[in-house]
């Protein structure tokens, strides 16, 4: 694992702090939940393997985590996943099983698999041990901050890192930040049960965010800790990629760069030298990453 | 400062480190000599102020230093520095003067100012205490390993940041890189004094690197500790600055990516996970790294 640096970032007057998860081994910080939920496999689970299903970040998380405990890992997959997570996947070592996003559920064929072959199933974000396996992304924030922050704002897909991070972090107002259309987890607390994506949902660059219902397990993590939700148009992600690249010189994809564009967009309230951003991943096809950084290349209103 | 961190990156069966100076604050390791320096400078000293010349990576650096510790910066800087370096130096509240790189002597003009505004001049290379400043990199380096690395390649210009790494971890192989056509390190090193870059230099991306002589004060530090140089090909540099993007998901500029371009050109003999790899700054034209990307999409051969 990487301790992953707290950068700070100068906003005008004020100063903030980017926890930078995608200078994480895998290029997010899905090997810390992974890592921790394959550390607590027995000898047996351990000889039967591992199987998961991601859209890629997990995936990498899985594969990288298996790999270096020496465990077998099957990996389910969209057909139409970025591919460069694909070939990192595959670079490390990990079999992967495509299917195809519209017509065929994912959960059914990593239980199939699992049954098949005894494996045990890596959840990418409903499971106790993978939610504070990303907790300690939390741990490091406070640490390297020296002081617990008043606010962090965290990208959310099925609420895995949110949940872990305001778990170990008590005393912070976690955000959770989603794409427009795909603010499941801001209606989900707002209900106080899991609520679905309104179908159907906009198109979204958002590949590591497109999760259509949360879990109980991350909601009500979240709203014990009395979490709130901010949705970002697509023209915002855009602009903080390509303030990312300029500023803080790291390569953010579009899911992990929603929290750093609620900033930017003015939608986060009030900062100050107690806030942290995380940027959650670096996983962008490189052809797609020039067009974006190419189209948006003036600075932000904000600056 | 930012404690920058050390990166692992696989490449084949080994694993060698990345130190991201580009993470740095400014952009690059130069926030490092600078602010030793500044620190250095008496009270008086500090209310005439600074004058320095640079391409735009020590302005940043010796602007940000400036800015914390009150002091008023004036820098001397090339008309057609990027953009971006330009961009950030005056955000940094530092006083830019352009002059025209083939037809004026940055030396007589930042040596006119600093004679008229009594103030000192912050050279970028030529000066112990910058020297010691940039070594505080390879002390981080050392620390972070947890040990003395076996080989540390870096990234030369006028060999402040070699040189400084070269004193500070004396029982390491120091490899300076430079683009091919602009290795007067290399030559000086062997030549045993300070030999000019031979006119007419071929172009290249590397502003950072366009030093046409090497100080005897960075020279004989790294002969001292028996440094080699290696040279690299524009081609090599735009391949690793792709690298530097899909594999580690930071932004390395074209100067700042000589020394992972040596080892994925295979220049840098052999390496192991005691080989440390300098990427020293990513301050880069948005517009310029688009085109890069889009034009080097294949992964190296090494990998």
């Amino acid at each position: 694992m990487t301790r992953t640096p707290l950068l700070p970032l100068e906003l005008g007057d004020a100063r903030i702090w980017i926890k930078a998860e995608c200078l994480q081994q895998g290029g997010s910080f899905k090997l810390r939940g992974a890592m921790n939920r394959l550390l607590l496999l027995s000898e047996a689970e351990r000889a039967r393997g591992v199987v998961a299903f991601s859209s890629g970040n997990h995936a990498q998380g899985v594969a990288i985590a298996a790999k270096r405990l020496g465990i077998a890992a099957t990996i389910v997959m969209p057909a139409d996943a970025p591919a460069v997570k694909r070939d990192a996947t595959l670079a490390a070592g990990a079999r992967i099983v495509p299917y195809d996003r519209a017509t065929e559920s994912r959960e059914e064929i990593g239980a199939r698999i699992a049954r098949e072959q005894g494996s045990a199933l890596v959840p990418s974000f409903d499971d106790v041990d993978v939610i504070e396996g990303q907790g300690s992304a939390g741990i490091e924030i406070a640490e390297q901050l020296g002081a617990s922050p008043d606010t962090v704002l965290v990208p959310c897909g099925g609420g895995g890192l949110s949940a872990g991070i305001a778990l170990a972090l008590p005393d912070a107002q976690i955000m959770t930040v989603e794409p427009c259309g795909w603010d499941d987890m801001a209606r989900s607390i707002a209900a106080g049960e899991p609520v679905p994506v309104i179908e159907p949902a906009p198109p979204t660059r958002c590949d590591a965010l497109q999760t259509k219902l949360v879990s109980p397990l991350t909601l009500d993590a979240l709203r014990d800790r009395g979490a709130r939700g901010i949705a970002v148009t697509e023209g915002e992600i855009e602009t903080a990629m390509a303030f990312a690249m300029r500023q803080l010189r790291i390569v953010a994809e579009p899911g992990g760069s929603v929290a750093l564009a609620a900033v930017l967009a003015g939608k986060a309230g009030p900062i100050s030298d107690r806030t942290v951003v995380v940027v959650s991943g670096g996983n962008v096809d490189p052809a797609l990453y020039a067009e974006i950084l190419a189209a948006n290349q003036a600075a932000p209103a904000t600056r």
